[in-house]
């Protein structure tokens, strides 16, 4: 059984980034800048945005972070996005979510330029992503496709399963593997919370992505021999024994579908450094797309 | 076996939309106004606007039928574009394609305003589907979502199989199938060139949308006993004994099909009408969000 380890595969593509900027600066350019911007003080969202600000430095990023309160007004945030569209210097936004109640997220992501988000939440980039144009895709979804191209999965063909429909994963990672890619060309079932037959659809993918937020859902019954495994679940899970006292678990039951399964994705150490692995690549994109 | 009567249904449809044509000149407004560009004289296209043209009157609509010669440049069809967005009187724009080689087809839908986007294939509009937000969904497929619920057709939780991945049909097909809206709710599987066991995919769909363009290619065998058949394959097939030379042929082969579906929607009088219904529809929601 194959683990399909985000942080080899992370670390190799942060390599490949850092060796472009020192290009950039060795032929005295400027290097790419993130902006990223943290309304409120959530524990899960400040974690992830110290993530990616500690990830760019990593990687010879510049990157900006700017906080709000949770009482800035929807009109003051689209204002500040407004003005990082225009900052010739800003390759990259983010806002990181979600968002107080009172800002319209829908509002706040159509305003960020499609053009420096790295993200891949904008409409018009989720539409290029369907239409199988050039794009920003999600950072997750985007992740996971480079973690299978490290590891020289085989998707061509394949009958890949994907449970979840949401914006930011399931429904983006169903179109990327059933584009005409070379992570692609899979014929790709998308299952919900109103599927009936879960477990008989799940016996029969040969790539199983996973990103419904249930932490030991998927047993090995549920797996078909050989499969390849992605795990997008993340949550947050009690412990008193932990550190932190939570550990991240994923969807996958790892020890008893590792008896089953071609490989797995872990939790933790996959899809998380993967995301971020896509975030990294995607401001790059942004930056030569800017220069 | 319930036939699903694209002429019953559009007829239907269009009968509600004169219904508020009536009501805006009751009211001294203006009527929805469409505006069709055609570039060149393909034989095929020029049947197609003719019908929506036709269309557009017989519900009361204003319609104008641009033309230009197939040497006009890609400037001067977006420059006309520029002018049609911004021209009140127009609610909806669609250009008939293909267009001729020297013009890129993506440059002119990115020119439409997305306000005016009444084929729905504008990527803008493309992501507000994927994403759930109201936008105008290509008119095929959402002709046909028409057809399901006039026919009050179950969805949710449904075994969905859509043969196709193109960006006017299959791909929107997909994604309208397994949203969450009343006419969604499937569990979809999303099929093409590279899928290996199609016939087995098929025969477990309790509905089946198959857009291949491969007249009468799917059988009996290929369907579940009591399955709704949904067919948006439309091919030209030579035939002498036709008065225009040719007859148009659906993906499904009706007759055989017929002993074991429990629905399908014919070929003709099914897609075509409906996409047409689409179209009309699309306009009136354009030209409500107009005024």
């Amino acid at each position: 059984m194959l683990v399909l380890d985000g942080k080899i595969c992370s670390q190799h593509i942060k390599h490949e980034l850092s060796q472009k900027v020192e290009s950039f600066k060795a032929n005295g350019k400027r290097v790419p800048h993130l902006a990223a911007i943290l309304v409120g003080n959530n524990g899960a969202s400040e974690t992830y945005v110290a993530n990616k600000v500690k990830s760019c430095a990593e990687v010879g990023y510049q990157s900006t972070l700017i906080r709000y309160k949770d009482d800035i007004s929807e009109l003051e945030l689209l204002q500040a996005i407004e003005e990082l569209n225009l900052n010739t210097e800003i390759d990259g936004i983010l806002v990181q979510l979600p968002l107080p109640n009172h800002i319209s997220e829908l509002k706040v992501i159509e305003t960020i330029s499609p053009k420096k988000d790295v993200d891949g939440f904008h409409p018009l980039n989720s539409g290029r992503l369907v239409q199988g144009h050039p794009t920003f895709a999600p950072a997750t979804p985007y992740g996971m496709t480079m973690l299978m191209e490290y590891f020289n999965i085989e998707t061509k063909g394949k009958n890949a399963v994907v449970i979840g429909r949401s914006n930011i994963v399931g429904r983006p990672m169903s179109i990327l593997l059933s584009g005409n890619h070379t992570y692609g060309n899979c014929t790709v079932t998308i299952c919900h919370s109103h599927t009936k037959n879960l477990e008989e659809i799940c016996s029969q993918a040969d790539i199983l992505v996973t990103a419904m937020g249930k932490p030991g859902f998927i047993k090995s019954n549920m797996v078909k021999e050989g499969a390849i495994v992605i795990d997008v679940g993340i949550t947050r899970v009690d412990d008193e024994t932990a550190a932190r006292g939570y550990r991240i678990k994923g969807d996958v039951d790892f020890d008893d579908v590792a008896t089953k399964a071609g490989a797995i994705s872990p939790v933790p150490g996959g899809v998380g450094l993967m995301t971020i692995a896509g975030l990294l690549k995607n401001t790059m994109k942004a930056y030569l797309n800017n220069n």
